[in-house]
Parts: C-alpha cells; structure tokens; sequence
C-alpha cells in the first residue's frame, strides 16, 4: 500500500463466493476506520500477509476444515505483525508477534490468543509464516505422525517447490529416506535437484508423467504426501507399495472444481486398493498435532541455523495485489512461500 | 463325504478363473491318493472347512493379499484337522489342531507351522474358524489398532450377522460405544437387536436405507469397520464425524466386480472428503497385527466363557456343497460363520 493513512484500516473482503477459479471481482478493497483494542487486546499493524491454498476452501459456502469466510468478511490468513498500541500486559509497542490478521494493513488481537513473539535475529520473520510456521509444521507432523519414512524408503511429493512439499522432501532426505519432488516446469525442477537435494524432480507437465514416476521410483512408493490430487494422484496409485501412508493435507488441483469429473467411478477401485495393498490414507491439519508444536519449533530452528533446511519465499509487495496472487498459487504460478508485503 | 474311501483324498481344484460370480463350473472334484507325510510332517484329517468372502479374490488371477490359487490348484481354506499320522514329535494322532488344510478330505502339514492345537472342552472346535479364530481376530485387531472406539462414539458395521460383523458390534458395546449392525433381512435384524445386543440394526435393502442410518446416527458415526463397499459405504461417508476411523478389511459387494461402476468419479470427492474430515481410512488383514494374537486369544476366551460374546455358525454338509455354500455366501445368503463339516 503506498501512502498508507495511518488512521484508515485498509482490508479485502470477500465480495462474492467464487465458481471455480476466483477472479478479481470475488474481492473488494474497503477502507474503514481503525479497530480500537479493548482491555486485553493489542492493535497489530500486519507486516507481512501468508497466502496459502487452503484460502480457496475458506471461499466457499460448504463445510470444509473451518468455518466458510462470509461474504463481505475480512479475507482470512496468517500475518507477522507489529503490536502499535497494547493493552495486555505481556506487549508491548514494537514486538513482532504471529497473528491472525488476515487480509488488511490492521486489527485488533486478544493479547492471550498470540502465542508466538517473534525474533528477527534468530530467522527471518518472513519464515514464521513458511517453512518455520504452518506450512514448515503441516510437513513435520505429516511425516512425523503420518507418512513416518523409514530409511531407504520412497517419499513422493508434489507441489514440491512450495512451502509444504520443499520441506516434506527435505525432512524425509534428514531422515534416510529418498525424495523424489513433483513441480511444474523445469526452473522448479532444477531448485528441486540442486538447492533442496531431491533424488529426482519430475515435470508433472510432461506428457509421459506416469512413466517418468514409475522409473523414478523403482521399489515403488512408501509415502506419498498428498497435497495436489488430480493426475499426480492417478500417477501414484499403482505404485504404491504394500503398507504405504498417505498424509492428505490438500488437493489443491481440486479446489476450483464445480463438478466431479465423469466416469467411471474409481472410488470402489481406491477402496479395493487401500484394502489389497494394507494402504493408510489419512487427512489431517496441522492443528490436529499442536501438541508437537515445541518440539518442531526445537527441531526445524536446529535445522535452519545448521542450514540443513532451506526454503525460498516470493515476496508480493502490496496488499491490493493479494487476489492475484492467490488465483496464481491456486494455478502452481508461486515458486516458494508466497507472502505478501504490506 | 458319503462312503468316504479312507486311502483317497477328495479335493476341490479351481477349475477355471470366475468372471463375475462363480459358478459350480469353476470348481472340480478330483480323488488321488492320500498325500505322505515326510520327516517333521503330520498327516491331517480335515474335520471342518471355513468358507470366507477372501476366498474370491484368492481365484482371480489379479493382486490381492496374497498370491492367488492356480488353475488345477486346491482351494485354499482354513481348517480344524485332526491329526492321524504323526512324523514330528509335538503332535500326536488324535491331536485337534487349527490348519490350513484347504478344500480336501486330507492334507499334509509342516508341524512347525501347526500353531494352536485345539481343545473342545474349552470351547468348540468349530469356533477356531470364527468368532475364535480369524474373523474374531479381525473384529479385534481392526477396532484395537484402528477403529479404537471411545465410550458414547458410535460404531457403524456392515454383514453384521457374519462373523467378523457380529463381533465387532460386540465388541463395540464392550467397550461403551454404540453399535449399529447392517444385515439383509427381517430375520438377520432381529438376530442382531435381541441376541447380540446391537442398539439399532438396518436392512439395507430398504429403499430408504440411507435415510434409517441417518436417523440410527444422530451423533454421526465414529467408526465404520468396512467390510463390504457398495451401497453401504454410499450412505455412511456423508454421516461421517470429523475424525472419524474406517477399518477396510473386506469389500464383498465388489468381489464379483468386472468393470468399474459408471461415473462420475467419485474418488476424487471421497479424498476431499478424507481431508476436510481428517478421516482415517486403512486397509488390513488380520495377520499385520498377529504379535496380538496372544492377547486375542485370552481375552476373547474370557469373553466367551462369560458368555459375553455370542456366535452363530452355519454348518454345511459335505465337502461337495462348499461351492455352492461359497457362491451363497458373496451373495449374503449365510446368516452367520459358515463352516463346512467334511
């Protein structure tokens, strides 16, 4: 936002509930007065906003993880933000805390609802929303509670460059297992092989994309973290060994979709293989685990400080630009974490 | 066996691989000379044959939990034997023991890989085909390590005046739960309500079957224990509870399946629906979880002795009835554990 008032709240509402991809029209920038915090509370200005795919659910009417986003509501997402007035007595002006500010330059918190402070000296601030925040989580407890890849077993995921899958393939290599990552294009695919030290990245574009993967993974599947759905899913099904996990944490290749796809109908056929194959699928949030959320704190900070995990953000400057960005992390446009700037 | 010459063995062979649903034309009768047992063998006299819904998939030629049974092969089967010639020093002639003797009058077996001997005077022989043995371990091992059912949850299961059903439910109430058991038929129904205890039981060939298990599931269901698919599977993913556990360990409405059903594909909603509900959906048989077969052993032997848990046992005479008895049972014509006496 350039030339911010001070006194205004700048926010983006939902305006209407998206068919199928969201456009522009489905947002609305509105400015409306500042929130004046009560007994308890802190004014956060919000620094940096997190898009993340589960927003596109939170869109829509039906029941999904949490409670829809009403029309003409604040959008919803996770901010680093700076505390500008407290009236708690554990803030004060100028901590950078973990919020849920969602999508606007300001708001309001209950001071006992902030649980994380932050400190910009020991990781970037940024990383509180990625790979050392709910993304960076989601893929530890997927793996730790879930997908548990023992060494030299075979860990697929796709969506790989993003925040989740770059640090699912990165956990599973600390912990023995093989990572083969599935991203669209080949600038991903080279970051996947040569920043994050995948085994094999494939182009999920590829028109022989079911083979590549079958030659990628030559004593089949143990994990798949499922984050996509759609054709890599198709791909991954019958090479999935005897006793795999599957962590389903999103179906983003899904989110947009109106209509089932015509048939046949491959739900008895993924019963008989989760049956004849002893297979375990399971969905799960990240909250589902909250109680590990000390010791990943622990575990990942050791891992960054060490450099054994590395993450990329792409950082969007402004929140006018937020919907757009959305709509291109919902078509695998992102690279890394997208995180928009206010 | 009518006139039963002492020095053949009768057998059952596949005949030919089922299309669909097996016909009498699938199987064969052959008479050959009575096997001999080498060094550290036993000759058995099968006594009593189980006949179980695995048993089809065994005669396809496709994957499936285990390798399948080849044409001119004798059908594969569980079996309580007695020992009539002995060459290893643990057992004796006379001895009763739980085998895998197959669809035949005799067999021959490695002593070592005898592992319960049987004793009719604690409970009877036939119950090491069943509720003893394993489609009781089933039933156990499915709710004790996956469906783990907590007081007030509700229990949803399926074929459940078979013997893996009828224990489940049993066991459910056991343990505090709710069960509600789905069989086809008035007299099925009233079997499971007043002799085993369910709190409510369906017909799922009522035309508003999915209407009476919503009603059956004010609270919604907690655990489905799968063990057919089809039409039941339909109506209970919808009353799903967030959370919820499904135990898959059989899948007998798509046994005879040839083609996928027509469309749409309803497997990528099933997914959104194992995300956003957090299910967990994990196939099984009974022998992943065999270091609790001891525990099994002694806690459903107190359950019976107490008359705790109840069973029902459709015996058929004749070795030459098993494949009429089988194709009977994938239709859901048994009404409890089908054990064929030999």
């Amino acid at each position: 936002m350039t030339a911010h008032d001070a006194t205004q709240n700048v926010r983006i509402v939902l305006a209407a509930r998206p068919r199928g991809e969201p456009t522009a029209d489905d947002f609305r920038v509105e400015h409306v007065p500042l929130p004046v915090p009560g007994e308890g509370q802190v004014l956060l200005r919000n620094r940096y906003l997190s898009l993340d795919p589960y927003m596109r659910g939170r869109m829509n009417a039906g029941r999904s993880y949490a409670k829809p986003v009403e029309i003409g509501e604040v959008m919803d997402g996770g901010t680093v933000s700076e505390v500008i007035d407290s009236r708690h007595p554990d803030f004060r002006t100028g901590d950078m805390v973990l919020a849920h500010g969602g999508w606007q330059t300001h708001a309001v918190a209950d001071g006992r609802l902030l649980k994380r402070r932050l400190d910009a000296r020991a990781v970037p601030l940024t990383t509180a929303l990625g790979v050392y925040g709910m993304p960076g989580f989601t893929a530890y407890v997927g793996l730790h509670e879930i997908g548990k890849p023992q060494p030299g077993e075979t860990v697929v995921v796709a969506a790989a460059s993003g925040p989740v899958g770059a640090t699912v393939g990165q956990i599973a290599k600390l912990q023995g297992a093989r990572a083969v990552g599935i991203a669209g294009g080949e600038a991903k695919r080279a970051h996947l092989r040569d920043a994050l030290g995948f085994d094999v990245a494939l182009d999920h574009r590829a028109p022989d994309f079911a083979d590549q993967l079958r030659a990628a993974c030559p004593d089949g599947i143990d994990v798949y973290f499922e984050n996509v759905g759609g054709a890599v899913f198709d791909a991954v099904v019958p090479l999935l060994n005897d006793f795999a996990r599957i962590p389903v944490c999103g179906l983003v290749a899904h989110y947009n979709d109106t209509t089932l796809p015509p048939g046949p109908d491959r739900m008895p056929w993924l019963m008989s293989q989760i049956l004849t194959r002893h297979l375990t699928v399971r969905g799960f949030i990240q909250h589902d685990f909250i109680a590990l959320y000390p010791q990943f704190l622990r575990e990942m900070g050791g891992w960054l400080a060490d450099g054994k995990i590395r993450y990329r953000e792409d950082v969007v400057e402004g929140l006018e630009n937020a919907p757009r960005a959305l709509i291109g992390l919902l078509r695998g446009e992102n690279f890394g974490k997208v995180v928009v700037k206010l």
